[in-house]
């Protein structure tokens, strides 16, 4: 198991993993994103956007996909981890403990103290295994959302 | 009532909303932030973290801290605001949906979807306000983190 950054010819294995997710999550038409807009998001002159991929015998098993955040409270940026798969036949293998390994590591390197994601409140399984590397849901916090209409009507 | 983007004279004001702002979230010793990481965050020569203020009369009687996020699903960045505060003498004057309505011509320009953020559960004031904006909350997404000798653990 090798977990590395992603380069450009890891895009269709990654989106095909992002789709895997959506599908897990029970929201299979939810990709909107596609090779292009993913290429062009990861791999451009000032990316906001990364990816690591955990690979096993030359086939990436696993990604994450993450962006900087920043806590006022820290005054220090951290991670946040925007999507984390590893594929059904990987699981078990330590992909996705390696996959938040080299987040910490990432973490260390760029003077972030913390890596946040959210769950779905039904995904035990996940939640099992984020509560076995030392993760804690960050209870009373509710994270809302403005899009669509809704937004457009905001700006006017 | 004046929003605009935050600049350096701003950050003592902003601090000062940042604490007020952890005072009401019952959180009063959180904030480990200073004027000197503040200016450091926000006024580098490649920030990713950004502030507008709302002016009163010559005063900053309202904050937004926001930074920019991603999104898998819509293939897209988004604006996720860490800090929202407006001063108690100025509620009810429009200061939070000036900043909101700041916000939403932020994401126009930048190619945003949405708006997403985080409120404390016991916060109805707030909601009722994000609501009023046209914001819902994300329903069965429950915020995690690893932090601390956690993440240091993680990385060895």
């Amino acid at each position: 198991m090798i977990v590395r950054r992603a380069i450009p010819a890891d895009v269709p294995a990654i989106l095909r993993l992002i789709v895997a997710l959506a599908v897990y999550e029970r929201e299979p038409d939810a990709v909107k994103a596609t090779e292009e807009s993913l290429t062009q998001s990861l791999f451009n002159d000032r990316p906001h956007i990364f990816a690591h991929v955990a690979e096993h015998e030359g086939d990436v098993v696993g990604i994450a996909v993450w962006f900087l955040n920043y806590s006022t409270w820290t005054g220090r940026p951290g991670i946040y981890l925007e999507d984390l798969f590893v594929s059904e036949a990987a699981r078990g293998t330590g992909a996705g403990k390696a996959l938040f390994k080299a987040l910490a590591e990432e973490a260390d390197a760029r003077g972030c103290v913390r890596i946040d994601w959210a769950v779905l409140d039904w995904n035990t399984p996940a939640m099992d295994f984020y509560r076995a590397i030392g993760g804690r849901p960050q209870l009373g916090w509710q994270p809302w959302r403005i899009d669509g209409e809704a937004l457009e009507a905001l700006r006017s």
